[in-house]
């Protein structure tokens, strides 16, 4: 009841602020409200969610467990009722992890807790040992000299802090994204990160890392952040640091991916096709509960409660994506096949399964009031419309980068890197009143947007 | 600040339970008061905690990683001013980890979370493959026909709740003690528990287990809840259910470990010694921060803290124990080689960081003064003085079952099972300021103990 009552104080700040952004209040559509709180029942996004990551577990893009995690869906997808359930595959190139191990040789003998980033090299099987050099940040590793990191083990911290909006990935992240490519071109034999993460458990985060055309991948490994800490702290005493690193992960060449689709048919083809998405795959290290399981779970959860309310003007379109942890093969793919189709609007749930706290859109003058409408929807809920751009999610990205119309449902993402990545992302961790938070916001969002009288054409004035 | 509002309203509350239950109010001495309170900025407990953690880490009994804390120990309190710093050596059997590994094959192949535990039997390199039977309860397994175990691994569950006295552990714990010898003895190819622990992460709880003499060890291990709840669910579907497991630990057979001593000198050698305890070793899987590193903290910069006010009328004798967590072989030999010396009072500290809410004892009635002015001293900084036994801990409760007096200074256990055994007892989870509460509660007992005028004889009812 609490919740309900600070939602309700969050909604009331949060309307003047959208309305003098609108210039006049919109009233809320009364049918609109009923969907939306009927959607704070749901239990389809549970339902999908903890079948996904029950019956599969862990979906590596690629892998035959993603495979099965798409003959489930077009199951699951097909038994909730919707029309055109089907697969589109694609081939993309298999990372797989081996076996992973880390110790401190000197000064203090000790083991560590690390995993390997995606597409990191491999060590020779019995490891290597070297001295590490430690850098504070990436920054500073980026303004090393070559001849301090040259055959040394290059070990990189940060002090990412947890924020609502997720900021901060895009910056403390680069040591992972990139971070091995730079240390490789400086003559490092391996690099370790402190994990992308701002949890404190003995738990690393994964995440892939990419190798510049032309440089030599090596070995790159997170450590959970209590143990980049502890590598922290042993450096603080001044003495020389080596460590041990086995890595055997190997690439195993070109597999077949794919992504499963769904829809709930408009009645009005020419009004065009709101695409909607999340991504099947997850890492492997844990169920993919949070990233991307309770997506799938909401947006199929919305849709069904779209199509139970009767058939919408414009055609609903979900959208499984394959393959995004590992480099959005499946989004790219789906984007190369259906560019030249009428779609009008895109949106994605990859954030987690926390509640939508925040949402933007970048709409073509003649539907900001479709903007504003769906605002109104939110904001009972505890949504704040704001300013600002939205982007999509990464699988439907293309889309929103080539003119089309976009509405991002900002989750709230404080804990979100508590568990991202990391063997931790279970089910445990997805909170089933938020879950439905979710699903009532993106109910109330394809309400209005799917039926909207207004034309959704392009943005014409697309960043 | 809140912290301090909310310790004063609950010595304001405990403060008539202690008086009514001693007959009549006890008043603070001022000079303890002093101490307890210079105490509260302790550096000491903090510093050891962070050096034997940093500079040791896992330290698991019978190892050269246990002699290294050893060697580390003597130099702390060499360091720190204490007198008669030494090893008292003893042989024990040394049993250590090998590979771990388990997945689900049936009818959800996925891979599990899991640890060995302490003298675990090893299955064959390349595991085993086998069903496994379910149980929601010990008892349940315990009540089962050996026919619905024999050849199949059990799987045994709990729904242990935090509490702040850590009861539940006895109980629950039963599962890990004494599960896997009973399972042997219906036929079992292995067991599978859900950690005793009360955490949601992928961090494994291990600890020792005890096949009766006669019976065949097998292998054993724990699951991490997270993965416990998904077998659950799998189970749920009642399907029949397969998995693989693979654990290589190995009996090494008999190996030096130790105990570390140390002493404050007591003015009066007939008073007798009051024996303070926490044990240096710690499980392999995290760097015993919280078990025990903490605890040894604690009693040194008690101790201390004592020494540095001048000589007290008994000596303080610490006992930094080794191989408590295999089996006691420290507490047992050090009872072994010191029970006809005039030990007039043992307390232990061995159950994490955070802060001291009660304090029990059992005295002799002549000495049941000195438990009001401990009870009195500890009221102001939020310790209820409470009737109920104390038992010591583990590493000194050899003495304690033979009579002698015994202080309990009991911490707030709530998220102990979080952590307890598992990879994530690491240093991070300390919070320095309840640390320091600890070392106040302990300079305030020990100043009230050591400088009892009273004589503190064995305690004759003992049970």
């Amino acid at each position: 009841m609490t919740r309900h009552l600070l939602l309700a104080a969050a909604a009331a700040i949060a309307l003047p602020v959208t309305a003098s952004a609108q210039s006049m209040p919109t009233v809320p559509d009364a049918e609109v409200s009923a969907l939306r709180d009927a959607a704070m029942q749901d239990e389809y996004a549970w339902d999908i969610t903890e079948g996904l990551t029950t019956e599969i577990g862990p979906r590596l893009a690629g892998t035959e467990a993603e495979a099965r995690a798409r003959d489930w869906a077009v199951a699951k997808l097909t038994e909730m009722g919707f029309s055109n359930v089907g697969i589109e595959t694609y081939d993309m190139p298999v990372w797989v992890r081996g076996e992973e191990h880390g110790a401190i040789t000197t000064p203090f003998p000790q083991p560590l807790t690390l995993t390997a980033l995606g597409n990191s090299a491999a060590t020779p099987p019995e490891g290597i040992e070297a001295e590490v050099v430690y850098f504070a940040s990436f920054a500073e590793m980026m303004a090393a000299p070559a001849d301090a990191i040259e055959g040394k083990i290059v070990f990189v911290s940060h002090d990412m802090q947890p924020t609502q909006d997720g900021s901060g990935y895009g910056n403390y992240g680069a040591a992972r994204f990139v971070g091995p490519s730079f240390a490789s071109q400086k003559g490092a034999v391996a690099m370790v990160i402190k994990s992308i993460g701002t949890d404190n458990h003995r738990t690393p985060h994964t995440g892939g890392t990419n190798f510049a055309q032309g440089v030599e991948p090596i070995p790159a490994a997170a450590l959970s952040v209590p143990d980049a800490e502890q590598l922290e702290r042993v450096f603080e005493r001044g003495q020389p640091v080596r460590m041990t690193l086995t890595l055997t992960p190997r690439q195993t060449g070109m597999h077949e991916s794919g992504n499963v689709v769904a829809e709930v048919p408009g009645s009005d083809p020419e009004a065009g096709i709101v695409l909607i998405a999340c991504h099947l795959d997850s890492w492997d290290l844990g169920t993919g509960a949070i990233d991307d399981g309770a997506g799938c779970g909401i947006i199929a959860a919305a849709a069904k409660h779209i199509m139970d309310a009767g058939q919408p003007r414009r055609t609903i379109r979900i959208l499984f994506a394959g393959a995004e942890e590992v480099g959005v093969f499946g989004g790219d793919a789906y984007y190369e096949a259906h560019k030249g189709e009428k779609i009008v609007l895109v949106s994605e749930s990859d954030f987690g399964a926390d509640r939508v706290w925040k949402v933007t859109s970048v709409l073509p003058e003649s539907a900001e009031p479709v903007g504003a409408r769906v605002a109104a929807a939110l904001a009972p809920i505890g949504v704040v419309g704001a300013q600002g751009s939205a982007h999509g999610g990464a699988d439907v990205g293309m889309f929103a980068r080539n003119g089309v119309a976009v509405i991002d449902l900002h989750q709230d993402g404080t804990r979100y890197f508590d568990l991202h990545h990391t063997p931790d992302d279970t089910l445990d961790k997805v909170d089933p009143e938020q879950l439905r938070q979710n699903v009532a916001a993106w109910t109330a969002m394809l309400a209005v947007v799917a039926n909207a009288p207004e034309e959704i054409g392009p943005v014409t004035h697309a960043e």
